[in-house]
Protein backbone atom coordinates (compact mmCIF):
# COMPACT_ATOMS: atom_id res chain seq x y z
CA UNK A 1 0.00 0.00 0.00
CA UNK A 2 1.01 3.57 -0.96
CA UNK A 3 0.33 6.60 0.96
CA UNK A 4 0.58 9.85 -1.35
CA UNK A 5 0.62 13.43 -0.28
CA UNK A 6 1.21 15.17 -3.24
CA UNK A 7 -1.47 16.15 -5.70
CA UNK A 8 0.81 16.42 -8.51
CA UNK A 9 1.72 13.01 -7.39
CA UNK A 10 -1.73 11.37 -7.15
CA UNK A 11 -2.46 12.45 -10.60
CA UNK A 12 0.34 11.18 -12.32
CA UNK A 13 -0.44 7.81 -10.74
CA UNK A 14 -3.81 7.93 -11.63
CA UNK A 15 -3.52 8.95 -15.18
CA UNK A 16 -1.08 6.10 -16.00
CA UNK A 17 -3.76 4.02 -13.97
CA UNK A 18 -6.17 4.74 -16.16
CA UNK A 19 -4.13 4.91 -19.04
CA UNK A 20 -3.37 1.10 -18.95
CA UNK A 21 -6.92 0.40 -18.73
CA UNK A 22 -7.30 -0.17 -14.54
CA UNK A 23 -10.41 0.53 -12.91
CA UNK A 24 -9.93 3.10 -9.97
CA UNK A 25 -12.89 2.27 -6.73
CA UNK A 26 -12.55 5.44 -4.71
CA UNK A 27 -13.58 6.23 -0.91
CA UNK A 28 -13.65 9.66 0.07
CA UNK A 29 -13.19 10.27 3.73
CA UNK A 30 -12.37 11.88 6.74
CA UNK A 31 -10.29 9.67 8.04
CA UNK A 32 -10.70 8.12 11.90
CA UNK A 33 -12.06 5.34 9.77
CA UNK A 34 -15.22 3.02 11.36
CA UNK A 35 -17.07 -0.03 9.90
CA UNK A 36 -19.00 2.36 7.59
CA UNK A 37 -15.69 3.17 5.75
CA UNK A 38 -14.98 -0.44 5.81
CA UNK A 39 -18.02 -1.36 4.08
CA UNK A 40 -17.53 0.98 1.12
CA UNK A 41 -13.53 -0.45 0.92
CA UNK A 42 -15.16 -4.01 0.76
CA UNK A 43 -17.69 -3.23 -1.96
CA UNK A 44 -14.79 -1.37 -4.19
CA UNK A 45 -12.49 -3.89 -3.37
CA UNK A 46 -14.34 -6.54 -5.16
CA UNK A 47 -15.48 -4.36 -7.90
CA UNK A 48 -12.33 -2.29 -9.27
CA UNK A 49 -8.79 -3.10 -10.37
CA UNK A 50 -7.50 -0.89 -7.92
CA UNK A 51 -8.86 0.90 -4.49
CA UNK A 52 -8.26 4.48 -3.21
CA UNK A 53 -8.90 5.91 0.05
CA UNK A 54 -8.87 9.81 0.53
CA UNK A 55 -8.21 10.86 3.92
CA UNK A 56 -8.23 14.98 4.13
CA UNK A 57 -10.03 16.50 6.23
CA UNK A 58 -11.94 19.61 4.50
CA UNK A 59 -11.58 22.89 5.88
CA UNK A 60 -14.08 23.98 2.78
CA UNK A 61 -17.37 22.49 4.44
CA UNK A 62 -17.01 23.38 8.13
CA UNK A 63 -19.00 26.65 9.15
CA UNK A 64 -16.70 28.83 11.40
CA UNK A 65 -18.46 27.94 14.28
CA UNK A 66 -18.26 24.23 13.99
CA UNK A 67 -15.89 21.25 14.85
CA UNK A 68 -12.70 21.15 11.71
CA UNK A 69 -9.97 21.71 14.34
CA UNK A 70 -10.49 19.50 17.06
CA UNK A 71 -12.27 16.61 13.99
CA UNK A 72 -10.91 13.39 15.26
CA UNK A 73 -7.63 12.18 13.17
CA UNK A 74 -5.50 9.48 13.46
CA UNK A 75 -3.63 8.52 10.06
CA UNK A 76 -1.81 5.87 12.09
CA UNK A 77 -5.23 3.87 12.91
CA UNK A 78 -6.08 4.59 9.48
CA UNK A 79 -3.08 2.89 7.62
CA UNK A 80 -3.53 0.00 9.63
CA UNK A 81 -7.26 -0.57 8.98
CA UNK A 82 -6.69 0.37 4.97
CA UNK A 83 -3.78 -1.81 4.75
CA UNK A 84 -6.22 -4.92 6.35
CA UNK A 85 -8.45 -3.99 3.59
CA UNK A 86 -6.30 -4.38 0.96
CA UNK A 87 -6.36 -0.59 -0.03
CA UNK A 88 -4.10 -0.04 -2.92
CA UNK A 89 -3.39 3.86 -1.80
CA UNK A 90 -4.03 5.98 0.57
CA UNK A 91 -4.09 9.87 -0.99
CA UNK A 92 -3.68 12.42 2.10
CA UNK A 93 -2.79 15.48 0.63
CA UNK A 94 -2.15 18.96 2.67
CA UNK A 95 -4.42 22.02 3.34
CA UNK A 96 -1.59 23.97 0.90
CA UNK A 97 -1.43 21.71 -1.69
CA UNK A 98 -5.58 21.37 -2.37
CA UNK A 99 -6.52 25.22 -1.28
CA UNK A 100 -3.26 26.99 -2.40
CA UNK A 101 -3.45 30.48 -1.35
CA UNK A 102 -5.85 32.40 -4.23
CA UNK A 103 -7.95 29.58 -4.49
CA UNK A 104 -11.38 30.93 -5.63
CA UNK A 105 -13.52 28.24 -7.89
CA UNK A 106 -16.44 26.41 -6.38
CA UNK A 107 -19.26 24.23 -7.67
CA UNK A 108 -22.94 24.34 -5.94
CA UNK A 109 -25.71 21.42 -6.48
CA UNK A 110 -28.82 24.23 -6.46
CA UNK A 111 -31.93 23.43 -4.89
CA UNK A 112 -30.93 19.96 -3.67
CA UNK A 113 -27.75 21.97 -1.31
CA UNK A 114 -30.79 24.11 0.07
CA UNK A 115 -32.55 22.03 2.58
CA UNK A 116 -32.15 19.78 5.99
CA UNK A 117 -28.41 19.96 6.38
CA UNK A 118 -28.05 22.93 3.64
CA UNK A 119 -30.37 25.45 5.81
CA UNK A 120 -28.40 24.44 8.60
CA UNK A 121 -24.83 24.64 7.61
CA UNK A 122 -25.06 27.41 4.87
CA UNK A 123 -22.01 26.64 2.35
CA UNK A 124 -21.84 22.86 3.75
CA UNK A 125 -22.89 21.65 0.36
CA UNK A 126 -20.43 23.61 -1.56
CA UNK A 127 -17.71 22.73 0.42
CA UNK A 128 -18.50 19.28 0.09
CA UNK A 129 -19.08 19.43 -3.90
CA UNK A 130 -16.01 21.37 -4.29
CA UNK A 131 -13.77 18.96 -2.51
CA UNK A 132 -15.51 16.17 -4.08
CA UNK A 133 -14.74 17.58 -7.73
CA UNK A 134 -11.02 18.39 -7.04
CA UNK A 135 -10.69 14.47 -5.80
CA UNK A 136 -12.39 13.17 -8.61
CA UNK A 137 -9.76 15.32 -11.10
CA UNK A 138 -6.79 14.05 -9.03
CA UNK A 139 -7.56 10.28 -8.54
CA UNK A 140 -9.96 9.79 -11.94
CA UNK A 141 -11.75 6.75 -10.35
CA UNK A 142 -14.31 4.74 -12.31
CA UNK A 143 -16.52 3.97 -9.23
CA UNK A 144 -16.98 6.05 -6.13
CA UNK A 145 -18.47 4.70 -2.78
CA UNK A 146 -20.74 6.79 0.07
CA UNK A 147 -22.28 6.22 2.61
CA UNK A 148 -26.45 6.52 2.87
CA UNK A 149 -26.12 8.10 6.56
CA UNK A 150 -24.79 11.15 4.32
CA UNK A 151 -28.40 11.20 2.80
CA UNK A 152 -28.22 14.48 0.96
CA UNK A 153 -24.23 14.62 0.10
CA UNK A 154 -25.16 11.34 -1.80
CA UNK A 155 -28.01 12.93 -3.39
CA UNK A 156 -26.04 16.01 -3.88
CA UNK A 157 -22.86 13.89 -5.66
CA UNK A 158 -24.55 12.03 -7.70
CA UNK A 159 -26.43 15.03 -8.66
CA UNK A 160 -23.58 17.09 -9.66
CA UNK A 161 -21.54 13.54 -11.25
CA UNK A 162 -24.54 13.33 -13.48
CA UNK A 163 -24.89 17.23 -14.36
CA UNK A 164 -21.68 17.89 -14.75
CA UNK A 165 -20.84 14.47 -17.26
CA UNK A 166 -18.25 13.29 -14.56
CA UNK A 167 -18.61 9.77 -16.31
CA UNK A 168 -18.29 8.37 -12.66
CA UNK A 169 -20.46 5.74 -11.13
CA UNK A 170 -21.47 6.93 -7.69
CA UNK A 171 -22.90 4.47 -5.48
CA UNK A 172 -24.48 4.90 -1.94
CA UNK A 173 -24.01 1.89 0.43
CA UNK A 174 -26.24 1.08 3.06
CA UNK A 175 -25.50 2.68 6.70
CA UNK A 176 -23.88 0.90 9.17
CA UNK A 177 -24.90 0.68 12.97
CA UNK A 178 -23.36 -0.02 16.06
CA UNK A 179 -25.27 -2.84 18.01
CA UNK A 180 -27.86 -0.61 19.44
CA UNK A 181 -28.76 0.73 16.42
CA UNK A 182 -26.85 3.88 16.54
CA UNK A 183 -25.24 5.24 13.08
CA UNK A 184 -21.49 4.71 12.41
CA UNK A 185 -19.93 7.85 12.11
CA UNK A 186 -16.48 9.35 12.98
CA UNK A 187 -18.17 11.95 15.71
CA UNK A 188 -19.58 9.53 17.80
CA UNK A 189 -16.25 9.19 19.51
CA UNK A 190 -16.85 12.68 20.89
CA UNK A 191 -19.90 11.29 22.63
CA UNK A 192 -19.98 10.04 26.26
CA UNK A 193 -21.29 7.24 27.88
CA UNK A 194 -24.06 8.27 28.77
CA UNK A 195 -24.70 10.39 25.69
CA UNK A 196 -24.06 7.63 23.24
CA UNK A 197 -27.01 5.61 25.33
CA UNK A 198 -29.34 8.28 24.60
CA UNK A 199 -28.16 8.77 21.10
CA UNK A 200 -30.25 5.30 20.41
CA UNK A 201 -33.14 6.87 20.34
CA UNK A 202 -32.60 8.21 16.85
CA UNK A 203 -32.51 4.96 15.66
CA UNK A 204 -35.53 3.97 17.57
CA UNK A 205 -37.08 7.36 16.41
CA UNK A 206 -36.59 6.31 12.68
CA UNK A 207 -38.21 2.75 13.01
CA UNK A 208 -41.39 3.99 15.34
CA UNK A 209 -41.95 6.23 11.87
CA UNK A 210 -40.98 2.89 9.40
CA UNK A 211 -43.91 1.58 11.79
CA UNK A 212 -46.57 4.35 11.63
CA UNK A 213 -45.85 4.69 7.94
CA UNK A 214 -46.63 0.59 7.77
CA UNK A 215 -49.70 0.96 9.56
CA UNK A 216 -50.34 3.30 7.26
CA UNK A 217 -50.33 6.54 8.76
CA UNK A 218 -49.35 8.78 5.78
CA UNK A 219 -49.81 12.21 7.30
CA UNK A 220 -45.97 13.50 7.78
CA UNK A 221 -46.87 16.14 10.36
CA UNK A 222 -48.39 13.07 13.02
CA UNK A 223 -44.72 10.76 12.06
CA UNK A 224 -42.71 13.84 12.55
CA UNK A 225 -44.92 14.51 15.83
CA UNK A 226 -44.54 11.14 17.77
CA UNK A 227 -40.63 11.12 16.25
CA UNK A 228 -40.22 14.57 18.16
CA UNK A 229 -41.83 13.52 21.59
CA UNK A 230 -39.88 10.18 21.57
CA UNK A 231 -36.34 12.24 21.05
CA UNK A 232 -37.65 14.54 23.71
CA UNK A 233 -37.57 11.77 25.88
CA UNK A 234 -33.65 12.10 26.11
CA UNK A 235 -32.47 15.57 28.37
CA UNK A 236 -29.34 15.31 26.98
CA UNK A 237 -30.59 15.66 23.00
CA UNK A 238 -31.77 18.97 21.19
CA UNK A 239 -33.12 18.67 17.55
CA UNK A 240 -31.96 20.06 15.25
CA UNK A 241 -34.44 19.14 12.67
CA UNK A 242 -36.86 16.26 11.78
CA UNK A 243 -38.14 16.22 8.20
CA UNK A 244 -40.00 14.28 5.60
CA UNK A 245 -38.73 14.77 2.76
CA UNK A 246 -39.33 13.15 -1.07
CA UNK A 247 -36.17 10.58 -1.73
CA UNK A 248 -35.65 12.04 -4.90
CA UNK A 249 -35.88 15.68 -5.23
CA UNK A 250 -35.74 16.57 -1.04
CA UNK A 251 -39.01 18.78 -1.25
CA UNK A 252 -41.10 18.23 1.65
CA UNK A 253 -44.35 16.23 1.43
CA UNK A 254 -47.33 16.41 3.63
CA UNK A 255 -48.59 13.40 2.66
CA UNK A 256 -46.19 9.90 2.42
CA UNK A 257 -46.42 8.49 -1.13
CA UNK A 258 -43.75 6.47 -3.16
CA UNK A 259 -40.54 6.93 -1.69
CA UNK A 260 -39.75 9.32 1.41
CA UNK A 261 -36.79 9.98 3.28
CA UNK A 262 -37.03 10.60 6.81
CA UNK A 263 -34.06 12.49 7.92
CA UNK A 264 -33.07 14.14 11.30
CA UNK A 265 -29.96 16.26 13.09
CA UNK A 266 -29.77 16.67 16.49
CA UNK A 267 -27.17 18.03 18.55
CA UNK A 268 -26.12 16.36 21.65
CA UNK A 269 -23.38 18.38 24.10
CA UNK A 270 -22.13 20.06 21.26
CA UNK A 271 -21.83 17.05 18.84
CA UNK A 272 -24.27 17.12 15.92
CA UNK A 273 -25.77 14.04 14.79
CA UNK A 274 -27.13 12.83 11.52
CA UNK A 275 -29.35 9.85 10.59
CA UNK A 276 -31.94 9.08 8.02
CA UNK A 277 -34.17 6.22 6.37
CA UNK A 278 -35.49 5.50 3.09
CA UNK A 279 -39.52 4.10 3.42
CA UNK A 280 -41.26 3.00 0.00
CA UNK A 281 -44.79 3.53 0.52
CA UNK B 1 -14.41 14.04 -40.07
CA UNK B 2 -17.48 13.19 -37.89
CA UNK B 3 -20.25 14.92 -36.29
CA UNK B 4 -21.29 13.88 -33.27
CA UNK B 5 -24.69 15.42 -31.44
CA UNK B 6 -25.17 13.40 -28.62
CA UNK B 7 -23.24 13.67 -25.20
CA UNK B 8 -23.29 10.04 -24.63
CA UNK B 9 -21.85 8.95 -28.03
CA UNK B 10 -19.35 11.98 -27.36
CA UNK B 11 -17.95 11.08 -23.86
CA UNK B 12 -17.52 7.06 -25.22
CA UNK B 13 -15.24 8.47 -28.12
CA UNK B 14 -13.63 10.17 -26.28
CA UNK B 15 -13.05 7.85 -23.49
CA UNK B 16 -11.53 5.25 -25.89
CA UNK B 17 -9.01 7.85 -27.78
CA UNK B 18 -8.08 8.63 -23.89
CA UNK B 19 -7.50 5.23 -23.09
CA UNK B 20 -5.69 3.90 -26.51
CA UNK B 21 -3.11 7.18 -25.39
CA UNK B 22 -4.43 9.74 -28.23
CA UNK B 23 -3.82 13.16 -27.44
CA UNK B 24 -6.94 15.38 -27.44
CA UNK B 25 -6.89 18.98 -28.48
CA UNK B 26 -10.02 20.76 -27.82
CA UNK B 27 -12.01 24.18 -29.55
CA UNK B 28 -14.70 25.36 -27.85
CA UNK B 29 -16.62 27.50 -29.96
CA UNK B 30 -20.79 28.75 -30.05
CA UNK B 31 -20.39 28.54 -34.15
CA UNK B 32 -19.87 30.65 -36.80
CA UNK B 33 -16.26 30.55 -36.95
CA UNK B 34 -13.91 33.28 -38.25
CA UNK B 35 -10.15 33.87 -38.32
CA UNK B 36 -9.84 33.74 -34.19
CA UNK B 37 -11.62 30.19 -34.56
CA UNK B 38 -9.14 28.96 -37.19
CA UNK B 39 -6.01 29.80 -35.82
CA UNK B 40 -6.69 28.06 -32.79
CA UNK B 41 -7.91 25.04 -34.58
CA UNK B 42 -4.57 25.27 -36.73
CA UNK B 43 -2.72 25.03 -33.67
CA UNK B 44 -4.51 22.11 -32.03
CA UNK B 45 -4.00 20.45 -34.63
CA UNK B 46 -0.27 20.73 -35.01
CA UNK B 47 0.09 19.64 -31.09
CA UNK B 48 -2.28 16.99 -31.03
CA UNK B 49 -3.78 13.78 -32.24
CA UNK B 50 -7.48 14.63 -32.33
CA UNK B 51 -9.15 17.87 -32.69
CA UNK B 52 -12.32 18.18 -31.36
CA UNK B 53 -14.25 21.58 -31.89
CA UNK B 54 -17.68 21.75 -30.19
CA UNK B 55 -20.11 23.62 -31.71
CA UNK B 56 -22.90 25.18 -28.82
CA UNK B 57 -24.74 28.41 -28.46
CA UNK B 58 -24.35 27.90 -24.57
CA UNK B 59 -28.39 29.42 -23.32
CA UNK B 60 -26.78 29.25 -19.71
CA UNK B 61 -24.24 32.38 -20.56
CA UNK B 62 -26.67 34.93 -21.72
CA UNK B 63 -28.52 36.98 -19.78
CA UNK B 64 -32.52 37.19 -20.03
CA UNK B 65 -32.26 40.63 -22.18
CA UNK B 66 -29.19 39.34 -24.73
CA UNK B 67 -28.89 37.86 -28.21
CA UNK B 68 -29.10 34.10 -27.41
CA UNK B 69 -32.09 33.95 -29.93
CA UNK B 70 -30.45 36.18 -32.82
CA UNK B 71 -26.90 34.73 -31.89
CA UNK B 72 -25.56 33.12 -35.53
CA UNK B 73 -25.59 30.35 -36.63
CA UNK B 74 -24.40 28.55 -39.50
CA UNK B 75 -23.49 24.47 -38.82
CA UNK B 76 -23.04 23.96 -42.46
CA UNK B 77 -20.03 26.96 -43.04
CA UNK B 78 -18.61 25.76 -39.59
CA UNK B 79 -18.80 21.91 -40.83
CA UNK B 80 -17.19 22.88 -44.31
CA UNK B 81 -14.72 25.43 -42.73
CA UNK B 82 -13.65 22.48 -39.98
CA UNK B 83 -13.09 19.81 -43.11
CA UNK B 84 -10.66 22.03 -44.37
CA UNK B 85 -8.99 22.68 -41.25
CA UNK B 86 -8.44 18.87 -40.79
CA UNK B 87 -10.60 18.60 -37.60
CA UNK B 88 -11.20 15.22 -36.64
CA UNK B 89 -14.61 15.60 -34.50
CA UNK B 90 -17.24 18.39 -34.84
CA UNK B 91 -19.00 17.87 -31.33
CA UNK B 92 -22.76 19.93 -31.73
CA UNK B 93 -25.03 18.81 -28.28
CA UNK B 94 -28.74 19.70 -28.21
CA UNK B 95 -29.89 21.75 -25.21
CA UNK B 96 -31.93 19.15 -23.76
CA UNK B 97 -28.94 16.78 -23.73
CA UNK B 98 -26.96 19.91 -22.00
CA UNK B 99 -28.79 21.00 -19.94
CA UNK B 100 -31.62 17.76 -19.14
CA UNK B 101 -34.86 19.22 -17.25
CA UNK B 102 -33.69 19.32 -13.90
CA UNK B 103 -30.38 20.54 -14.14
CA UNK B 104 -29.41 22.47 -11.21
CA UNK B 105 -25.49 22.39 -10.85
CA UNK B 106 -23.03 25.48 -11.42
CA UNK B 107 -19.52 26.24 -10.86
CA UNK B 108 -18.37 29.93 -10.11
CA UNK B 109 -14.55 31.21 -10.20
CA UNK B 110 -15.48 33.97 -7.77
CA UNK B 111 -13.01 37.17 -7.36
CA UNK B 112 -12.07 36.71 -10.94
CA UNK B 113 -15.65 36.90 -12.36
CA UNK B 114 -17.02 39.53 -10.72
CA UNK B 115 -15.75 42.82 -12.87
CA UNK B 116 -14.81 44.03 -15.88
CA UNK B 117 -18.00 41.87 -17.71
CA UNK B 118 -18.67 40.02 -15.09
CA UNK B 119 -20.21 43.39 -13.35
CA UNK B 120 -21.91 44.16 -16.62
CA UNK B 121 -23.57 40.85 -17.94
CA UNK B 122 -24.15 38.99 -13.90
CA UNK B 123 -23.92 35.12 -14.20
CA UNK B 124 -22.36 35.19 -18.18
CA UNK B 125 -18.87 33.85 -16.39
CA UNK B 126 -21.04 31.38 -14.04
CA UNK B 127 -23.04 29.95 -17.22
CA UNK B 128 -19.40 29.83 -18.96
CA UNK B 129 -17.68 27.98 -16.37
CA UNK B 130 -20.43 25.57 -16.06
CA UNK B 131 -20.48 24.20 -19.74
CA UNK B 132 -16.59 24.53 -20.58
CA UNK B 133 -16.50 21.89 -17.67
CA UNK B 134 -18.93 19.73 -18.89
CA UNK B 135 -17.75 19.78 -22.17
CA UNK B 136 -14.25 19.28 -20.84
CA UNK B 137 -15.40 16.09 -18.84
CA UNK B 138 -17.08 15.13 -22.10
CA UNK B 139 -14.37 15.80 -24.26
CA UNK B 140 -11.70 14.79 -22.02
CA UNK B 141 -8.92 17.01 -23.84
CA UNK B 142 -4.91 17.01 -23.02
CA UNK B 143 -5.21 20.73 -24.11
CA UNK B 144 -8.03 23.59 -24.70
CA UNK B 145 -7.45 26.29 -26.65
CA UNK B 146 -8.92 29.80 -26.22
CA UNK B 147 -8.69 33.43 -27.95
CA UNK B 148 -7.04 36.26 -25.95
CA UNK B 149 -9.95 38.09 -27.58
CA UNK B 150 -12.10 37.38 -24.13
CA UNK B 151 -9.33 37.65 -22.28
CA UNK B 152 -11.39 37.55 -18.76
CA UNK B 153 -13.05 34.56 -19.92
CA UNK B 154 -9.59 32.70 -20.64
CA UNK B 155 -8.33 33.76 -17.38
CA UNK B 156 -11.25 32.54 -15.31
CA UNK B 157 -10.95 29.12 -16.99
CA UNK B 158 -7.23 28.87 -16.88
CA UNK B 159 -8.12 29.47 -12.86
CA UNK B 160 -10.91 27.15 -12.81
CA UNK B 161 -8.71 24.19 -14.50
CA UNK B 162 -6.35 24.88 -12.36
CA UNK B 163 -7.93 24.99 -9.21
CA UNK B 164 -10.09 21.92 -9.47
CA UNK B 165 -7.08 19.76 -10.83
CA UNK B 166 -8.64 19.24 -14.27
CA UNK B 167 -5.15 18.33 -15.50
CA UNK B 168 -5.92 20.13 -19.05
CA UNK B 169 -3.30 22.19 -20.20
CA UNK B 170 -5.06 26.15 -20.95
CA UNK B 171 -3.30 27.68 -24.23
CA UNK B 172 -4.33 31.19 -24.81
CA UNK B 173 -3.56 32.73 -28.20
CA UNK B 174 -3.36 36.23 -29.88
CA UNK B 175 -6.64 37.69 -30.60
CA UNK B 176 -6.87 37.77 -34.73
CA UNK B 177 -7.85 40.85 -36.14
CA UNK B 178 -9.73 41.99 -39.43
CA UNK B 179 -7.16 44.14 -41.85
CA UNK B 180 -8.32 47.28 -39.80
CA UNK B 181 -7.51 46.00 -36.54
CA UNK B 182 -11.03 45.19 -35.48
CA UNK B 183 -11.08 42.30 -33.29
CA UNK B 184 -12.83 39.14 -35.18
CA UNK B 185 -15.80 38.39 -33.47
CA UNK B 186 -18.92 36.14 -34.59
CA UNK B 187 -20.88 39.16 -33.15
CA UNK B 188 -19.06 41.68 -36.00
CA UNK B 189 -21.88 39.57 -38.67
CA UNK B 190 -24.72 42.05 -36.68
CA UNK B 191 -22.32 45.48 -37.71
CA UNK B 192 -23.37 47.63 -41.07
CA UNK B 193 -20.89 49.02 -42.88
CA UNK B 194 -20.95 51.96 -41.35
CA UNK B 195 -20.87 50.61 -37.35
CA UNK B 196 -17.78 48.04 -38.87
CA UNK B 197 -16.26 51.39 -39.72
CA UNK B 198 -16.49 53.17 -36.51
CA UNK B 199 -15.39 50.06 -34.37
CA UNK B 200 -12.28 50.42 -35.52
CA UNK B 201 -11.71 53.24 -33.54
CA UNK B 202 -11.82 50.58 -30.79
CA UNK B 203 -7.97 49.30 -32.00
CA UNK B 204 -6.99 52.45 -32.40
CA UNK B 205 -7.82 53.60 -28.67
CA UNK B 206 -6.20 50.29 -27.63
CA UNK B 207 -3.10 51.44 -29.23
CA UNK B 208 -3.10 54.97 -28.28
CA UNK B 209 -2.98 53.69 -24.83
CA UNK B 210 -0.24 51.47 -25.53
CA UNK B 211 1.95 54.06 -27.03
CA UNK B 212 0.67 56.38 -24.20
CA UNK B 213 2.30 53.79 -21.90
CA UNK B 214 5.85 53.30 -23.98
CA UNK B 215 6.14 57.48 -23.51
CA UNK B 216 5.99 56.78 -19.96
CA UNK B 217 2.33 58.33 -19.50
CA UNK B 218 1.34 55.39 -16.56
CA UNK B 219 -1.66 56.97 -14.69
CA UNK B 220 -4.38 54.87 -15.94
CA UNK B 221 -6.96 57.49 -15.25
CA UNK B 222 -5.41 60.08 -18.06
CA UNK B 223 -4.97 56.61 -20.16
CA UNK B 224 -8.24 55.69 -19.85
CA UNK B 225 -9.24 59.56 -20.86
CA UNK B 226 -7.71 60.05 -23.86
CA UNK B 227 -9.34 56.53 -25.00
CA UNK B 228 -12.67 57.69 -23.68
CA UNK B 229 -12.22 60.84 -25.71
CA UNK B 230 -11.34 58.95 -28.90
CA UNK B 231 -14.03 56.67 -28.61
CA UNK B 232 -16.42 59.20 -28.75
CA UNK B 233 -15.82 61.05 -31.49
CA UNK B 234 -17.68 57.70 -32.97
CA UNK B 235 -21.60 58.68 -32.86
CA UNK B 236 -22.67 55.37 -33.02
CA UNK B 237 -20.41 53.89 -30.16
CA UNK B 238 -21.60 53.61 -26.51
CA UNK B 239 -19.17 52.97 -24.17
CA UNK B 240 -20.17 50.06 -21.84
CA UNK B 241 -16.67 50.51 -20.11
CA UNK B 242 -12.85 51.12 -20.10
CA UNK B 243 -10.55 49.47 -17.26
CA UNK B 244 -6.84 49.48 -17.11
CA UNK B 245 -6.26 46.21 -14.44
CA UNK B 246 -3.86 43.71 -13.04
CA UNK B 247 -3.50 41.10 -16.06
CA UNK B 248 -3.08 38.51 -13.59
CA UNK B 249 -6.10 39.28 -11.10
CA UNK B 250 -7.69 41.51 -12.91
CA UNK B 251 -7.83 44.17 -9.87
CA UNK B 252 -8.25 48.02 -11.14
CA UNK B 253 -4.37 49.80 -11.24
CA UNK B 254 -3.70 53.33 -10.59
CA UNK B 255 -0.58 53.26 -12.08
CA UNK B 256 0.50 51.64 -14.57
CA UNK B 257 3.23 48.94 -13.38
CA UNK B 258 4.50 44.84 -14.86
CA UNK B 259 1.84 43.53 -16.56
CA UNK B 260 -1.70 45.69 -17.04
CA UNK B 261 -4.73 44.37 -19.06
CA UNK B 262 -6.34 46.75 -21.08
CA UNK B 263 -9.87 46.38 -21.41
CA UNK B 264 -13.00 47.66 -23.11
CA UNK B 265 -16.74 46.72 -23.87
CA UNK B 266 -19.06 48.92 -26.05
CA UNK B 267 -22.54 49.05 -27.74
CA UNK B 268 -22.94 49.96 -31.03
CA UNK B 269 -26.66 49.93 -31.57
CA UNK B 270 -27.30 46.90 -30.31
CA UNK B 271 -24.36 45.00 -30.16
CA UNK B 272 -21.60 44.39 -27.59
CA UNK B 273 -18.31 44.51 -28.73
CA UNK B 274 -15.20 43.85 -26.49
CA UNK B 275 -11.55 43.88 -27.45
CA UNK B 276 -8.30 44.24 -25.07
CA UNK B 277 -4.68 44.73 -24.99
CA UNK B 278 -2.32 43.23 -22.73
CA UNK B 279 0.74 45.79 -21.75
CA UNK B 280 4.31 45.63 -19.66
CA UNK B 281 5.91 47.98 -18.16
Amino acid sequence: MKIIKSVKQMSLISKKLRGSRKTIGFILTMGYLHEGHISLIRKARKENNIVVVSIYVNPAQFGPKEDFKKYPRNIKMDTTLCEKCGVDIIFAPSDKDMYPQGYVTYINVEKLSEGLCGTKRPGHFKGVTTVVSKLFNIVKPSAAYFGQKDAQQALIINKMAQDLNMGIKIKIMPTVREPGGLAMSSRNAYLSVDEKKDALVLYKALQKAKSMIESREYRAKNIVGEMRRLIKTKKSIRIDYIEIVSANDLKPVDKIKRKVLIALAVFTGKTRLIDNMIVRV
